[in-house]
């Protein structure tokens, strides 16, 4: 039984969703687990962590556009002392949520052709993101 | 130490949500796991995984019309050469989530009497999904 | 390796997003585990579990009334013999979704420093809620 955990930080370079495949499967080892997962746990309540498309950046975009147009920036929050974007963060935080689960076979992340993972920054000034990367198997 | 893992393909009979926890209970053997968990990863962009109610098909249908009122289809997204149900599919995909993670109890899936686990296809013409399953315990 | 489980009963004491963090942590032994993950389960349809910002209470009010102006209670589903909170509560649970999967480091939930555990009560007269909890590592 393997298991390993390790915390990496990643800066989103502004408000929106990026890809962080490979930031997160260089971060730790796994190459000798035949059946595992992989967990990726976001430390924070303003940013989420989602799979989506991984080829056309015109998804990413549409996906902020969206989340957006759902849940808009605003005073009109009982929380809003910090910013216009801050309780859209915590709801959109909540609606992709903050942990993913990823099945590993023969050594590898066993994502579809076309999945990426997303770190979804929605602050507007974005800060360091802890993420905590736990893979466990045989 | 139990760790189990198996890829089916399922095809949803159109758009909509659909259960299909008969279909991943039987795919992999799990009934000598007395406490455990299961893991069920949808390796796809337009489609996710839900957990729902099982018996109403009128909580089937409202799903999809409540997601459909919240991301309409259109060609006002940036990503729609792939047709105007694309980018609220890939929105759905990752507002519901393709993983799934459900504790195993004496070797049955501990789903409440109420729950059913759901495929939701997101696109007009529905193709083959693959599912990931992974069982580990003891 | 360790494999505990536990299943535990909570009831909010009304519609609403409310902190059980403690009430989780205090369930079940993980001290120690160096490594390992907890999944919180929930058994039920209408309910749901996230994880939210643990200080203000402004911002659970703000959940509710963003979930609710998203999916309005009323009586225009095709599923609302059980009341116009029914399906909008329903649909909320998948939104939001049912499982959550956190690491454990050193005998410790590895939540962020703001990071609290919601139970999210989508219906008007909450009952019990049976959430099972499964921890497991090394």
């Amino acid at each position: 039984m393997i298991f390993r955990q390790k915390e990496v930080e990643i800066k989103a370079p502004k408000r929106g969703f990026f890809i962080v495949t490979d930031k997160i499967v260089s971060a730790i080892e796994f190459g000798d687990i035949k059946i595992g997962m992989m967990n990726i746990f976001l430390k924070h309540t303003s940013a989420s962590l989602t799979i989506n498309e991984n080829v056309s950046p015109d998804v990413r975009v549409d996906m902020e556009e969206i989340s957006d147009s759902l849940v808009p920036d605003g005073y009109d929050y009982n929380h809003s002392l910090e910013g216009p974007d801050d309780m859209p963060a915590h709801f959109k935080s909540s609606m992709f949520g903050v942990s993913l689960n990823i099945p590993i076979t023969n050594g590898r992340l066993n994502l579809g052709t076309w999945q990426g993972i997303y770190l979804n920054e929605h602050r507007n000034h974005p800060g360091l993101r802890k993420i905590v990367i736990t893979v466990w198997g045989v």
